[in-house]
């Protein structure tokens, strides 16, 4: 973006910024929106999931956890992946780079607003990634919640094409079980259903995870 | 949606809520992404301008106001057009019945919520709408800019789509105006720069507004 804007340095840069991060709504997914007439893109995602943590915040285990440093690490968690790209979750072979892929994005993505910035907008990222703070697994579980729920509202869309069976799902669904007891057993309600109506394979290995 | 689960009757409303608002993202805007490949949704719209808060806060006048009530506001802003559609900004036939749909939509939609929950999402909205706070003419700052911005880096395209001329743009930023003399500083000169590119029409009561 060559355009300077009002001869004030800090506002061309946030400027250009906002216009990289546009990128984002053009990142698609390997979920469906729910009507099924379409994937979803990273942008819309990271729009609900913020709204999810807000609804669903009550059923925390620590309901003390500061919600709103929850929101805008789930606004911005997924930034990186204008450059990286979504890696499916269970893509193994895309996992096994991923890091560095994200890593070079937010240095190049949060590098382009005023240094001050930067360091506030990595740091978040960097919390969420390294999942070790309450907020930040709480944060993973919405994120890892949401593509389950449309994919149950979906008849297993994704699931189906992807040929995902329930041992995996459940893998992925580990943050929800360590922050609320309410969520983890709404997940294995919805996975149960989804088997019981098909959407969803069943596999031997799932019971051990 | 006729599930119940774990029955536990907030979540299973709070779960109905959240698939009734995935239909934010079949609403479509009358402004391109900023690679003007297509329309934007209203769910990406809402992410970006929640971002757009956090990104551009140190430019308020007034830099103490509660930016988690202004995040939170424009995530669920315009939740009410899953049922009263985006009443374009310009479209002043629209405009004549667009807060009785909107109320409508609002009393539907957050009426899915449980009762104590619904009172508060109610009452941001309500907030929003109302504009008389600082933190709600903020956010309408940034919901009133986001599309001028866009508009800008697509060459005018819902502009010229809709013959949209200065002084009408002029009179939707009214509220950036009120909330940061930088933003405004910055929005004069997006118009002026729109002009000289020809990408925005000039009109004689541009100076009046």
């Amino acid at each position: 973006m060559s355009d300077t804007w009002i001869n004030n340095n800090r506002l061309t840069a946030q400027i250009s910024f906002l216009a990289e991060i546009d990128k984002l709504k053009n990142v698609l997914r390997k979920t469906f929106i729910m009507d099924g007439s379409r994937l979803e893109n990273t942008a819309e995602h990271s729009w609900n999931v913020a709204l999810m943590a807000v609804v669903l915040m009550e059923h925390a285990n620590d309901t003390s956890l500061d919600l709103n440093r929850v929101i805008r690490m789930l606004l911005l968690h997924d930034l990186v992946e204008i450059d990286a790209g979504d890696t499916f979750a269970y893509d193994t072979q895309g996992y096994l780079d991923k890091e560095e892929r994200e890593n070079a994005a937010a240095r190049r993505l949060f590098g382009i607003l005023p240094e001050d910035q930067r360091g506030e907008w990595m740091d978040l990222w960097r919390e969420f990634e390294d999942g070790e703070t309450y907020e930040s697994k709480y944060a993973a579980a919405l994120d890892r919640l949401h593509p389950v729920i449309n994919n149950h509202y979906t008849g297993g869309a994704s699931w189906q094409k992807n040929g995902i069976v329930r041992s995996q799902v459940l893998k992925r669904l580990a943050p929800v079980k360590e922050v609320s007891d309410t969520l983890w057993s709404f997940a294995l309600e919805i996975l149960q259903k989804s088997i019981d109506q098909g959407i969803l394979l069943d596999d031997p290995i799932a019971e051990e995870v």
